[in-house]
Protein backbone atom coordinates (compact mmCIF):
# COMPACT_ATOMS: atom_id res chain seq x y z
CA UNK A 1 0.00 0.00 0.00
CA UNK A 2 1.65 3.17 -0.53
CA UNK A 3 1.89 5.01 2.11
CA UNK A 4 1.20 9.20 2.32
CA UNK A 5 3.57 11.74 3.06
CA UNK A 6 2.39 15.39 3.98
CA UNK A 7 4.91 17.53 2.33
CA UNK A 8 5.73 21.07 2.66
CA UNK A 9 5.80 23.44 -0.26
CA UNK A 10 5.33 27.10 -0.88
CA UNK A 11 3.87 28.48 -4.33
CA UNK A 12 5.27 25.59 -5.94
CA UNK A 13 3.23 22.33 -5.21
CA UNK A 14 5.66 20.30 -7.81
CA UNK A 15 9.24 21.58 -5.46
CA UNK A 16 8.91 20.63 -1.91
CA UNK A 17 11.26 22.28 0.46
CA UNK A 18 11.08 21.03 4.36
CA UNK A 19 14.36 20.02 5.45
CA UNK A 20 12.54 17.73 7.43
CA UNK A 21 10.09 16.58 5.21
CA UNK A 22 13.03 15.78 3.12
CA UNK A 23 14.67 13.89 5.59
CA UNK A 24 11.42 11.72 5.36
CA UNK A 25 11.25 11.58 1.77
CA UNK A 26 14.80 10.51 1.46
CA UNK A 27 14.29 7.89 3.77
CA UNK A 28 10.94 6.60 2.47
CA UNK A 29 13.16 6.44 -0.73
CA UNK A 30 16.21 4.35 1.16
CA UNK A 31 13.60 1.55 2.35
CA UNK A 32 11.82 1.78 -0.90
CA UNK A 33 8.63 1.99 0.03
CA UNK A 34 6.15 3.82 -2.18
CA UNK A 35 4.92 7.12 -1.24
CA UNK A 36 2.42 9.71 -2.63
CA UNK A 37 3.70 13.32 -1.49
CA UNK A 38 0.32 15.08 0.00
CA UNK A 39 1.69 19.17 -0.68
CA UNK A 40 0.68 21.19 2.49
CA UNK A 41 1.33 24.45 2.58
CA UNK A 42 1.99 25.65 6.01
CA UNK A 43 -1.64 27.09 6.74
CA UNK A 44 -3.30 23.57 5.98
CA UNK A 45 -0.61 21.27 9.17
CA UNK A 46 -3.25 22.05 11.61
CA UNK A 47 -5.90 19.91 9.67
CA UNK A 48 -3.10 17.30 8.81
CA UNK A 49 -4.76 14.09 9.59
CA UNK A 50 -7.23 15.98 12.17
CA UNK A 51 -4.25 17.68 13.87
CA UNK A 52 -2.08 14.69 15.07
CA UNK A 53 1.28 17.12 15.15
CA UNK A 54 1.88 20.71 14.79
CA UNK A 55 4.74 20.16 12.40
CA UNK A 56 5.33 18.26 9.20
CA UNK A 57 6.27 15.78 8.19
CA UNK A 58 3.44 13.09 8.68
CA UNK A 59 2.99 10.01 7.27
CA UNK A 60 0.41 7.33 7.23
CA UNK A 61 1.38 4.27 6.54
CA UNK A 62 -2.13 2.36 6.56
CA UNK A 63 -3.33 2.53 9.53
CA UNK A 64 -0.43 3.97 11.44
CA UNK A 65 -0.05 7.55 11.92
CA UNK A 66 3.74 9.18 12.42
CA UNK A 67 4.56 12.35 12.65
CA UNK A 68 8.56 13.86 13.43
CA UNK A 69 11.14 12.55 10.55
CA UNK A 70 13.40 11.28 13.75
CA UNK A 71 10.51 9.00 14.76
CA UNK A 72 9.32 8.26 11.24
CA UNK A 73 12.78 6.69 10.26
CA UNK A 74 12.40 4.86 13.87
CA UNK A 75 9.25 3.47 12.61
CA UNK A 76 10.33 2.90 9.05
CA UNK A 77 13.04 0.55 10.40
CA UNK A 78 11.03 -1.00 12.44
CA UNK A 79 8.20 -2.00 10.34
CA UNK A 80 10.20 -2.70 7.49
CA UNK A 81 13.36 -4.73 9.11
CA UNK A 82 14.13 -6.75 5.91
CA UNK A 83 14.87 -3.91 3.95
CA UNK A 84 17.74 -1.64 3.54
CA UNK A 85 18.45 -0.42 7.56
CA UNK A 86 17.96 3.65 8.13
CA UNK A 87 20.53 3.20 11.27
CA UNK A 88 22.85 0.35 10.76
CA UNK A 89 22.64 -0.87 14.17
CA UNK A 90 21.67 0.28 17.68
CA UNK A 91 24.97 2.33 17.81
CA UNK A 92 24.06 4.59 14.77
CA UNK A 93 20.44 4.83 15.92
CA UNK A 94 21.62 6.56 18.88
CA UNK A 95 24.63 8.48 17.17
CA UNK A 96 22.20 9.85 14.07
CA UNK A 97 20.73 11.91 17.49
CA UNK A 98 23.98 13.43 17.78
CA UNK A 99 24.02 14.20 14.26
CA UNK A 100 20.74 15.58 14.51
CA UNK A 101 21.24 18.05 17.50
CA UNK A 102 24.50 19.00 15.49
CA UNK A 103 22.65 19.96 12.05
CA UNK A 104 19.55 21.51 13.61
CA UNK A 105 22.11 23.75 16.10
CA UNK A 106 25.24 24.20 13.75
CA UNK A 107 23.40 24.83 9.82
CA UNK A 108 19.68 25.42 10.58
CA UNK A 109 20.45 28.55 12.70
CA UNK A 110 22.30 30.17 9.76
CA UNK A 111 20.81 28.68 6.75
CA UNK A 112 17.17 29.59 8.89
CA UNK A 113 17.81 33.24 8.81
CA UNK A 114 20.11 33.35 5.56
CA UNK A 115 17.51 31.87 3.71
CA UNK A 116 14.63 33.39 5.70
CA UNK A 117 13.78 36.00 2.72
CA UNK A 118 13.89 33.57 -0.09
CA UNK A 119 11.47 31.01 1.84
CA UNK A 120 9.19 34.37 2.57
CA UNK A 121 9.19 34.83 -1.52
CA UNK A 122 8.57 31.18 -1.92
CA UNK A 123 5.54 31.03 -0.59
CA UNK A 124 2.16 31.22 -2.10
CA UNK A 125 -0.21 33.93 -1.45
CA UNK A 126 -2.25 32.43 1.41
CA UNK A 127 0.76 32.17 3.15
CA UNK A 128 2.85 34.97 2.87
CA UNK A 129 1.08 36.85 5.58
CA UNK A 130 1.20 33.53 7.87
CA UNK A 131 4.99 33.70 7.54
CA UNK A 132 5.99 36.79 7.92
CA UNK A 133 4.25 37.35 11.50
CA UNK A 134 4.90 33.91 12.68
CA UNK A 135 8.91 34.17 11.96
CA UNK A 136 9.14 38.01 13.06
CA UNK A 137 7.30 37.07 16.29
CA UNK A 138 10.11 33.78 16.53
CA UNK A 139 12.91 36.48 15.35
CA UNK A 140 11.71 39.72 16.93
CA UNK A 141 12.92 41.93 14.35
CA UNK A 142 11.39 42.50 10.59
CA UNK A 143 12.32 39.40 8.30
CA UNK A 144 14.71 41.90 5.99
CA UNK A 145 16.73 42.30 8.82
CA UNK A 146 17.19 38.88 10.05
CA UNK A 147 18.28 37.56 6.66
CA UNK A 148 20.56 40.62 6.13
CA UNK A 149 23.16 38.30 8.24
CA UNK A 150 23.84 36.25 4.66
CA UNK A 151 26.96 37.72 3.54
CA UNK A 152 28.34 38.34 6.55
CA UNK A 153 27.86 35.08 8.16
CA UNK A 154 29.08 33.06 5.09
CA UNK A 155 32.58 32.43 5.99
CA UNK A 156 31.91 31.53 10.02
CA UNK A 157 29.03 29.00 8.45
CA UNK A 158 31.54 27.40 6.35
CA UNK A 159 33.88 27.10 8.69
CA UNK A 160 31.31 25.31 11.29
CA UNK A 161 31.27 22.60 8.28
CA UNK A 162 34.53 21.00 9.42
CA UNK A 163 33.46 18.58 11.17
CA UNK A 164 31.67 17.21 8.47
CA UNK A 165 33.84 17.92 5.92
CA UNK A 166 36.93 16.27 7.84
CA UNK A 167 34.68 12.98 8.25
CA UNK A 168 34.25 13.20 4.41
CA UNK A 169 38.40 13.00 4.37
CA UNK A 170 37.42 9.10 5.83
CA UNK A 171 34.31 7.50 3.97
CA UNK A 172 31.89 8.70 1.40
CA UNK A 173 28.57 9.39 3.29
CA UNK A 174 28.50 9.74 7.03
CA UNK A 175 26.78 6.16 7.34
CA UNK A 176 29.99 4.96 5.95
CA UNK A 177 30.38 3.53 2.16
CA UNK A 178 26.68 4.10 1.82
CA UNK A 179 24.06 6.67 2.84
CA UNK A 180 21.91 6.18 6.18
CA UNK A 181 19.38 8.43 7.69
CA UNK A 182 22.13 10.99 9.45
CA UNK A 183 23.03 11.43 6.13
CA UNK A 184 19.29 12.83 4.87
CA UNK A 185 19.48 14.45 8.42
CA UNK A 186 22.35 16.63 7.14
CA UNK A 187 21.13 16.29 3.17
CA UNK A 188 17.74 18.40 4.19
CA UNK A 189 18.94 21.28 5.00
CA UNK A 190 20.84 21.89 2.22
CA UNK A 191 18.08 20.83 0.09
CA UNK A 192 15.59 23.15 1.71
CA UNK A 193 17.99 26.17 0.47
CA UNK A 194 18.71 24.65 -2.95
CA UNK A 195 14.90 24.38 -3.49
CA UNK A 196 13.96 28.06 -2.03
CA UNK A 197 17.26 30.20 -2.49
CA UNK A 198 19.75 30.26 -5.66
CA UNK A 199 22.80 31.64 -2.98
CA UNK A 200 25.84 30.04 -2.93
CA UNK A 201 25.68 28.45 0.78
CA UNK A 202 28.50 26.17 -0.26
CA UNK A 203 31.43 26.72 -2.70
CA UNK A 204 31.02 24.28 -5.54
CA UNK A 205 34.60 22.49 -4.75
CA UNK A 206 33.88 21.93 -1.38
CA UNK A 207 33.83 18.17 -0.09
CA UNK A 208 30.20 19.05 1.70
CA UNK A 209 29.23 20.16 -1.66
CA UNK A 210 30.54 17.21 -3.35
CA UNK A 211 28.64 14.81 -0.96
CA UNK A 212 25.34 16.95 -1.01
CA UNK A 213 25.77 15.99 -5.03
CA UNK A 214 25.84 12.35 -4.30
CA UNK A 215 23.11 12.69 -2.20
CA UNK A 216 21.09 14.64 -5.23
CA UNK A 217 22.24 11.30 -7.09
CA UNK A 218 20.73 8.89 -4.68
CA UNK A 219 17.55 6.74 -5.29
CA UNK A 220 17.25 7.44 -8.69
CA UNK A 221 17.74 11.15 -8.56
CA UNK A 222 14.82 11.98 -6.38
CA UNK A 223 15.67 15.04 -5.13
CA UNK A 224 17.55 16.15 -7.70
CA UNK A 225 14.69 15.66 -9.88
CA UNK A 226 13.32 18.51 -8.01
CA UNK A 227 14.83 21.67 -9.63
CA UNK A 228 17.21 24.16 -7.89
CA UNK A 229 15.95 28.12 -7.38
CA UNK A 230 17.31 29.96 -10.02
CA UNK A 231 18.60 33.26 -9.66
CA UNK A 232 16.09 36.05 -10.36
CA UNK B 1 46.96 -12.99 28.08
CA UNK B 2 47.44 -9.43 29.24
CA UNK B 3 47.38 -6.55 26.67
CA UNK B 4 50.07 -4.03 27.03
CA UNK B 5 48.99 -0.19 26.59
CA UNK B 6 51.76 2.49 25.71
CA UNK B 7 50.08 5.31 28.08
CA UNK B 8 51.29 8.63 28.15
CA UNK B 9 52.50 10.14 31.32
CA UNK B 10 54.30 12.88 32.56
CA UNK B 11 55.68 13.60 36.10
CA UNK B 12 53.34 11.40 37.72
CA UNK B 13 53.15 7.65 36.05
CA UNK B 14 50.71 6.68 37.82
CA UNK B 15 48.47 9.55 36.86
CA UNK B 16 48.10 8.90 32.45
CA UNK B 17 46.74 11.70 30.76
CA UNK B 18 46.76 11.68 27.33
CA UNK B 19 43.50 12.25 25.68
CA UNK B 20 43.80 9.41 22.94
CA UNK B 21 45.19 7.01 25.29
CA UNK B 22 42.09 7.21 27.57
CA UNK B 23 40.36 6.77 24.60
CA UNK B 24 41.63 3.26 24.52
CA UNK B 25 42.39 2.27 27.86
CA UNK B 26 38.24 2.91 28.09
CA UNK B 27 37.79 0.58 25.42
CA UNK B 28 40.18 -1.84 26.59
CA UNK B 29 37.87 -1.83 29.95
CA UNK B 30 34.86 -1.75 27.72
CA UNK B 31 35.90 -5.15 26.16
CA UNK B 32 36.74 -6.47 29.99
CA UNK B 33 39.93 -7.39 28.07
CA UNK B 34 43.20 -7.50 31.08
CA UNK B 35 45.77 -4.79 30.33
CA UNK B 36 48.88 -3.36 31.81
CA UNK B 37 49.88 0.33 31.18
CA UNK B 38 53.53 0.89 30.20
CA UNK B 39 54.42 4.41 31.50
CA UNK B 40 55.42 6.33 28.57
CA UNK B 41 57.08 9.73 28.22
CA UNK B 42 56.79 12.09 25.16
CA UNK B 43 60.29 11.35 24.32
CA UNK B 44 59.88 7.87 25.33
CA UNK B 45 57.46 7.52 21.89
CA UNK B 46 60.29 7.28 19.20
CA UNK B 47 61.39 3.78 21.02
CA UNK B 48 57.48 2.07 21.41
CA UNK B 49 57.48 -1.45 19.83
CA UNK B 50 60.65 -0.16 17.50
CA UNK B 51 59.21 3.13 16.39
CA UNK B 52 55.87 1.56 14.91
CA UNK B 53 54.06 5.40 15.31
CA UNK B 54 54.61 8.64 16.11
CA UNK B 55 52.04 9.31 18.60
CA UNK B 56 50.90 6.78 21.66
CA UNK B 57 48.27 4.67 22.33
CA UNK B 58 50.29 1.74 21.19
CA UNK B 59 49.14 -1.88 22.10
CA UNK B 60 50.91 -4.68 22.26
CA UNK B 61 48.06 -7.68 22.08
CA UNK B 62 50.11 -11.14 21.44
CA UNK B 63 51.65 -11.11 18.12
CA UNK B 64 49.53 -7.97 17.27
CA UNK B 65 50.61 -4.25 17.54
CA UNK B 66 47.98 -1.72 16.76
CA UNK B 67 48.82 1.96 16.68
CA UNK B 68 45.88 4.89 17.15
CA UNK B 69 42.98 4.95 19.44
CA UNK B 70 40.13 4.82 16.58
CA UNK B 71 41.76 1.61 15.00
CA UNK B 72 42.48 0.21 18.04
CA UNK B 73 38.58 0.36 18.29
CA UNK B 74 37.95 -1.47 15.45
CA UNK B 75 40.71 -3.90 16.39
CA UNK B 76 38.96 -4.63 19.32
CA UNK B 77 35.83 -5.38 18.15
CA UNK B 78 36.89 -7.84 15.45
CA UNK B 79 39.21 -9.58 17.78
CA UNK B 80 36.80 -10.03 20.12
CA UNK B 81 33.38 -10.00 19.04
CA UNK B 82 32.06 -11.83 21.38
CA UNK B 83 32.33 -9.12 23.90
CA UNK B 84 30.63 -5.99 24.54
CA UNK B 85 30.63 -4.22 21.01
CA UNK B 86 32.36 -0.70 20.95
CA UNK B 87 30.43 0.43 17.73
CA UNK B 88 26.98 -0.83 17.99
CA UNK B 89 26.66 -1.85 14.36
CA UNK B 90 28.41 -0.66 11.16
CA UNK B 91 26.42 2.46 11.22
CA UNK B 92 27.88 3.74 14.75
CA UNK B 93 31.60 2.36 13.36
CA UNK B 94 30.82 5.15 10.43
CA UNK B 95 29.09 7.96 12.73
CA UNK B 96 31.88 7.65 15.57
CA UNK B 97 34.00 8.71 13.03
CA UNK B 98 31.76 11.73 12.55
CA UNK B 99 31.76 12.20 16.21
CA UNK B 100 35.93 11.69 16.42
CA UNK B 101 36.23 14.60 13.83
CA UNK B 102 33.90 16.65 15.90
CA UNK B 103 35.45 16.82 19.26
CA UNK B 104 38.85 16.53 17.42
CA UNK B 105 37.95 19.96 15.62
CA UNK B 106 35.26 21.41 18.00
CA UNK B 107 37.10 20.32 21.66
CA UNK B 108 40.64 19.70 21.42
CA UNK B 109 41.74 23.13 19.93
CA UNK B 110 40.25 25.32 22.87
CA UNK B 111 41.43 22.39 25.91
CA UNK B 112 44.89 21.95 24.18
CA UNK B 113 45.82 25.90 24.25
CA UNK B 114 44.16 26.67 27.26
CA UNK B 115 45.30 23.77 29.22
CA UNK B 116 48.60 24.26 27.48
CA UNK B 117 50.64 26.25 30.40
CA UNK B 118 49.30 23.13 32.48
CA UNK B 119 50.13 20.25 30.84
CA UNK B 120 53.37 21.97 30.29
CA UNK B 121 54.03 22.13 34.16
CA UNK B 122 52.60 18.43 34.23
CA UNK B 123 55.46 16.81 32.53
CA UNK B 124 59.20 15.79 34.12
CA UNK B 125 61.89 17.34 34.11
CA UNK B 126 63.58 15.64 31.29
CA UNK B 127 60.24 15.86 28.39
CA UNK B 128 60.46 19.73 29.96
CA UNK B 129 62.15 21.10 27.18
CA UNK B 130 60.69 18.84 24.80
CA UNK B 131 57.20 20.09 25.49
CA UNK B 132 58.19 23.81 25.27
CA UNK B 133 60.08 23.61 22.07
CA UNK B 134 57.60 21.24 20.07
CA UNK B 135 54.43 23.10 21.07
CA UNK B 136 56.20 26.43 20.14
CA UNK B 137 57.04 25.55 17.07
CA UNK B 138 53.60 23.87 16.40
CA UNK B 139 51.83 26.98 17.68
CA UNK B 140 53.97 29.90 16.40
CA UNK B 141 53.94 31.74 19.42
CA UNK B 142 55.10 30.95 23.45
CA UNK B 143 53.24 28.96 25.72
CA UNK B 144 52.17 31.53 28.15
CA UNK B 145 50.86 34.01 25.06
CA UNK B 146 48.93 30.48 23.35
CA UNK B 147 47.15 29.43 27.17
CA UNK B 148 46.53 33.25 27.65
CA UNK B 149 43.26 32.79 25.58
CA UNK B 150 41.56 30.67 28.31
CA UNK B 151 39.30 32.92 30.15
CA UNK B 152 38.22 34.43 27.06
CA UNK B 153 37.47 31.73 25.34
CA UNK B 154 36.07 30.01 28.25
CA UNK B 155 31.84 31.04 27.14
CA UNK B 156 32.40 30.07 23.54
CA UNK B 157 33.84 27.05 24.59
CA UNK B 158 31.10 25.68 26.80
CA UNK B 159 28.47 27.02 24.23
CA UNK B 160 30.37 24.81 21.19
CA UNK B 161 29.46 21.31 23.61
CA UNK B 162 25.36 22.33 22.88
CA UNK B 163 25.26 19.53 20.18
CA UNK B 164 26.30 16.82 22.42
CA UNK B 165 24.20 18.86 25.38
CA UNK B 166 21.14 19.11 23.93
CA UNK B 167 21.61 15.16 22.38
CA UNK B 168 21.76 14.58 26.30
CA UNK B 169 18.42 15.52 26.66
CA UNK B 170 17.67 12.10 24.77
CA UNK B 171 20.11 9.93 25.86
CA UNK B 172 22.49 9.23 28.60
CA UNK B 173 25.42 8.45 26.65
CA UNK B 174 26.48 8.87 23.01
CA UNK B 175 25.97 5.57 22.49
CA UNK B 176 22.19 5.72 24.11
CA UNK B 177 21.33 4.10 27.06
CA UNK B 178 24.79 2.83 27.42
CA UNK B 179 28.46 3.61 26.26
CA UNK B 180 30.26 3.26 23.06
CA UNK B 181 33.84 3.91 21.65
CA UNK B 182 31.84 7.14 20.53
CA UNK B 183 31.80 8.11 24.41
CA UNK B 184 35.29 7.48 25.32
CA UNK B 185 36.45 9.70 22.29
CA UNK B 186 34.80 12.88 23.49
CA UNK B 187 35.33 11.78 27.39
CA UNK B 188 39.47 11.56 26.59
CA UNK B 189 39.66 15.30 26.18
CA UNK B 190 37.56 16.55 29.70
CA UNK B 191 40.07 13.68 31.28
CA UNK B 192 42.89 15.18 29.87
CA UNK B 193 42.32 18.31 31.30
CA UNK B 194 40.84 16.46 34.79
CA UNK B 195 44.11 15.35 35.20
CA UNK B 196 46.43 18.25 34.42
CA UNK B 197 44.84 21.31 34.80
CA UNK B 198 42.57 22.44 38.13
CA UNK B 199 40.37 25.04 35.51
CA UNK B 200 36.86 24.78 35.68
CA UNK B 201 36.09 24.04 32.23
CA UNK B 202 32.92 22.86 32.65
CA UNK B 203 29.82 23.96 34.87
CA UNK B 204 29.14 21.46 37.51
CA UNK B 205 25.79 21.47 36.93
CA UNK B 206 25.71 21.35 33.24
CA UNK B 207 24.31 18.30 31.70
CA UNK B 208 27.65 17.27 29.86
CA UNK B 209 29.60 17.20 33.20
CA UNK B 210 26.90 14.76 34.90
CA UNK B 211 27.72 13.10 31.51
CA UNK B 212 30.98 13.16 32.22
CA UNK B 213 30.62 11.80 35.81
CA UNK B 214 28.63 9.08 34.23
CA UNK B 215 31.65 8.09 32.38
CA UNK B 216 33.96 8.54 35.30
CA UNK B 217 31.73 5.76 37.31
CA UNK B 218 32.31 3.10 34.54
CA UNK B 219 34.33 -0.21 34.45
CA UNK B 220 34.74 -0.11 38.19
CA UNK B 221 35.67 3.31 38.26
CA UNK B 222 38.39 3.02 36.32
CA UNK B 223 39.53 6.50 35.30
CA UNK B 224 38.37 8.03 38.74
CA UNK B 225 40.79 6.12 40.45
CA UNK B 226 43.26 8.61 38.47
CA UNK B 227 42.87 11.52 40.95
CA UNK B 228 42.20 15.06 39.40
CA UNK B 229 44.60 17.95 39.65
CA UNK B 230 44.05 19.88 42.85
CA UNK B 231 44.99 23.66 42.36
CA UNK B 232 48.03 24.27 43.80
Amino acid sequence: MTILLYDLVGRDPARPYSPHCWKTAMSLAHKGLDFHSVPTTFIEVPNVEGGVSKTIPVIRDGETVVADSFQIALYLDEAYPDRPTLFGGEGGKAMARFIERWSQLTIHPYLGAAALMDIFAYQDNDNLAYFRESREARFGKKLEDVSAIRDAGLAAFRASLEPLRSMLGYQPFIGGKGPLFADYIVFGAFQWVRVTSPYPYLASDDPVAEWFERCLDLHGGLARKVTAEAAA
